[in-house]
């Protein structure tokens, strides 16, 4: 239980590296005769792939899924479902410059002091490329809430200080950063450009939404839906800050404009975000993660070395400059594997048909 | 795990409603030889109770803890911890009036649906009630904390969109609504004094720092600390959006702003909030939680009733205004109980002596 | 997680040592609108009480269970279910004696290594009187079962030696040791009677049948349900071997012998006791447990004391000389919380409606 | 948590089938700064490969293993362990005959009745080949074990009725039959070619020995050693009873008999199988598992088809007639994950330094 297992009855356990053979994991726990093939799978994880858009460096990563265990002519069977995604750019690299000096907003200080060594090489477990095994075991879940009825979609609502206008989610998916705002990608894509030029790095805000939740999902006390999502979508890398529904608004909000009315219709508004008392009402789930800037700037930095001496760091190679938009289709994942999860754990624990 | 229960290692369970015998709980995990007693976790049950401050009801609620098993001679045995926590304030109501209508913003609606029953003279487990045994088990936690040199508090940075503006931790424990500013004291009464005359409610931000976290808690990749803090605390009802470190401000600011300088003397800033990848740095941990207003208001709203037909409800009796002050020792009972969690899993997997 | 929690799903999380306030528990994960009672909990408490038949002592034990949480009108709520029972023998009585003495076959060694401490007064949670709160949590378990058309019920099969001849298990639960055979109970009288006389103690084998069990319970690869039956009996104090089906006896069958063939008219005998491929198959689930003798016994034994040196221990005071006929409904408690438990789980993992 | 994953703290996640590309897991949980490379899981794996003595079928089965992730420069860096296993022997075979018929003793028609569907070309994840994972986990076990100065040794102590002599633990591994014996070898080849020619199966007894496994281990009330201990080897395909020390016998003794004294040079024997209250003494921890003969025999058998239409089956192919002893390196393996997992578990729980 060192922490690379996620959930309790639809569960994805991960492992792997970047700097290693791959990345894998197993999904245990999702029902049988669920429809499943590889395609389904690449299909979120090309949506992960660099060279979307301007904030993303242009390395190759195919990222070729391969499914081990768990499908039986195209179903699911119910048994643990085991896939493999092979790294394929492993060129020998130099890494002596960087071996004993902890990157600032890196990992590196903290393995180090928890583990008593590291992989130098790349992040480890701290990288961003684990995510995508995150985003393999999130498709699977998708796949499984499709058949349920439920769509989870995630955009790009800020990024780098600068605010999506309209909100369209439908077409979000197609287009540039994942932005649901058509207008405001010349406007990132100027920022991106003007930031990449200073060697700084950017972040933004993500919004996840999920439609045909129905009523009941979350458990009591300390399971809620709301505390699910939030851990969820914590544990991904840069994400600093989580909200549901009106979130961090709420705070500033009198009770009776907070409030969401129930009329013969439904709800009156969503503030809510989907989730009362930590299950879900019916509504639209809505939850919004805020994302970090890039540690890896091309700018010099203080840092120091192992021994605890005064360094400067001057990270070259290519980088993202932007977690976004590669974080999108992650969180979306992390969405999806929380709902299903509860959506499971709820059909023992709710009303009893 | 139907989820009563919270942490991996160091365990709470919780049971209890508002309308019942009362409310307990077991901690399970907690090593041996801690000292221990009733009048400690007393302590920690006395901050939680209601009369602190204008925000709060006048209600008489004791809540007197009583220890079941678990401690010997004062000290832990390192088995189970049973607590008992009796109500006290049961006279009889008439509920008939709400028995049949979902309050807007509680977790009526969502209970009904789920269970296909609830307790419909409070809000069952979704009362804010159930907090007394995260404090009690909070407590705990806190004097294996103590025996650890790790010290967690908690304060109130905003009240009713009102900031504090000094903020000084240390003396926030013994001011009206856990104020870390002396200055904010006044000008909160006088906001609650105003709200409370006009029926509604309010909001607000606590911020919750932990001193003394040696650098190596939390486990890759899905249990990291701060995705741990942010599960712990999105679960607290009331709460709508966590933060860590800069938080939602860290998604606006150029990397080379937001990554935290590391030097001989230390790190040379704290936007990380302590967690680098998901570990502790050994910096403090300072997390924060925005708090919706409370829904119960006296003003009329619309809802509807369980066979659907629209209703209006006036909420009589007398009712928190804001879940602040009384909110602030339970996030402090959750940070503990995830550092108390965390530093347990980390004295096994962590760095080998 | 320090062992206090049985169950994934169906949960029962105990406290409480002999010599302190009292036992308790709280199940959670019981599903909603299931009928629960004290006096339905009372009934499997009585059948655990002291003074049924010869091998047990005729110390006063009331073990009055009270409802803590958890149920609402007659009905289960979905909620945590808190209970609790009052020890009630609390004579003061001088420990002296064997506050310093490792008492052979019991936990008091095994304990001091593990935490550095114990509670010489009594066995801690190592107690036999821990059991109680199984038992409570157990007939939770069995009320819901009942819901859903399962009965488990356990019998005794041999004591000192001594086989019941015919096996009727209807009867047993009303009749001395939970005999299953009306001859068998003089003789087990007439055995208890003579090793009571020479201070010894004996021990026997306890059958547990479950009928009504639907096919589909139990998850491959590890909680396969005659694996989770084993860790259930096993984890009983006392129990030393436990059997499915032929058990013992398959090791020494050919396979033609030991297969059970399938026919229209179902199965045609049950050497697999119920489980194939770690499933229930739909046949009664049947297990059989080994218990030790007492390890309280009158004559005289060699030990040590808390500094290794040799002593001699005459274990005075009047102890049950047999774990048989008390651990029996403890055994069947076991037995419904392991069912309880796969059943929910299969519920969501298995067949899709 | 549907069953594939085994342990708390560390934790073994399994998935694979013998009719896929392969079997694999994920070791999630071991220390850091453990020497571990390939070449020390395959040691294990080839204990368990076809071929070792008349038992066995003499398939080719290489299985090599593959390490994924979590070791850098031939240390384990406390990460997650990804291994994998291809399936080599993928000759397409014919299964119209046997797709439709369920086979007395295996999963065939629990699995059906489970998932609604199955994989017919072999027993998915109720196959002994399911094991390979099971012995690559414990290989990772052993090594983290040996690092602490444990040692777990397994070997056979009974075959088709006939048991060993002498037993000889320390030469049992380069033995036939994993035979502690050196006398019973013959006896027993000769037995397994009997029953062979006869078309039928058989089964037998496996001792299991922990020897240096440190007083402390083993959680109460739930997760005692023998309760985990007994959880892991039935869970094994074929175990039909577990027993710990002097076990089965234990029930027809009597205390003065069974009790173990202790002494200033130690124990004065060993029936507690080194568990006292379900906590490590510090003596040899020896456990017992018994085998049930192989299902698949070449006799012809009585069975239904997925209609419920009655059947005469006959199993042709070669086949294994006794599970061991291939079984005997995996119940090795499982007492090994039990071992690991639990002394984690007490380097938290246990005193304090």
């Amino acid at each position: 239980m060192s922490g690379s297992t996620f959930g309790r009855l639809f569960r994805l356990t991960t492992f792997g590296e970047s700097h290693g053979p791959g990345l894998g994991g197993v999904v245990d726990g999702c029902p049988s005769n669920i429809p499943l093939s590889e395609d389904m799978i690449q299909l979120e994880l090309d949506r992960r792939r660099p060279g979307r858009g301007e904030a993303s460096t242009a390395r190759r990563e195919p990222d070729r899924v391969r499914l081990l265990s768990g499908v039986f002519e195209g179903l699911t069977t119910g048994t643990a479902i085991g896939f493999f995604i092979e790294n394929t750019d492993q060129r020998p690299r130099d890494y002596s410059r960087i071996k004993d000096l902890f990157r600032p907003g890196h990992a590196d200080f903290t393995y180090q002091a928890k583990y008593g060594l590291r992989d130098y090489r790349g992040g480890g477990r701290a990288s961003g490329r684990e995510t995508v095994a995150r985003v393999a075991g999130g498709a699977v879940a998708q796949e499984f809430l499709r058949a349920e009825g439920v769509e989870v979609r995630a955009y790009t609502v800020e990024l780098g200080g600068l605010r999506a206008g309209v909100v369209d989610p439908a077409g979000a998916r197609d287009r540039e950063f994942f932005s649901p705002d058509p207008e405001a990608v010349a406007a990132w894509s100027e920022r991106v450009r003007e930031v990449r030029a200073a060697g700084d790095s950017l972040g933004g805000v993500v919004e996840i939404e999920a439609l045909g939740v129905p009523p009941g999902l979350g458990e009591p006390v300390f399971d809620k839906l709301d505390a699910r999502l939030a851990y969820a979508l914590m544990g991904v890398g840069a994400v600093k800050a989580v909200e549901i529904g009106a979130g961090v608004a709420a705070a500033g909000l009198l009770g009776s404009r907070n409030n969401d009315p129930l009329t013969p219709e439904g709800f009156g508004s969503n503030n809510a975000g989907g989730v009362l008392g930590g299950i879900s009402s019916g509504q639209a789930v809505v939850a919004r993660a805020y994302v970090k800037p890039i540690p890896s700037i091309a700018v010099s930095q203080r840092t120091v070395d192992v021994s605890g001496r005064a360094a400067e760091l001057e990270i070259g190679g290519r980088h993202d400059i932007s977690a976004i938009p590669r974080i999108v289709p992650v969180l979306k994942a992390m969405v999806a594997l929380t709902l299903a999860d509860l959506m499971l754990m709820d059909r023992r624990l709710g009303r009893r048909a």
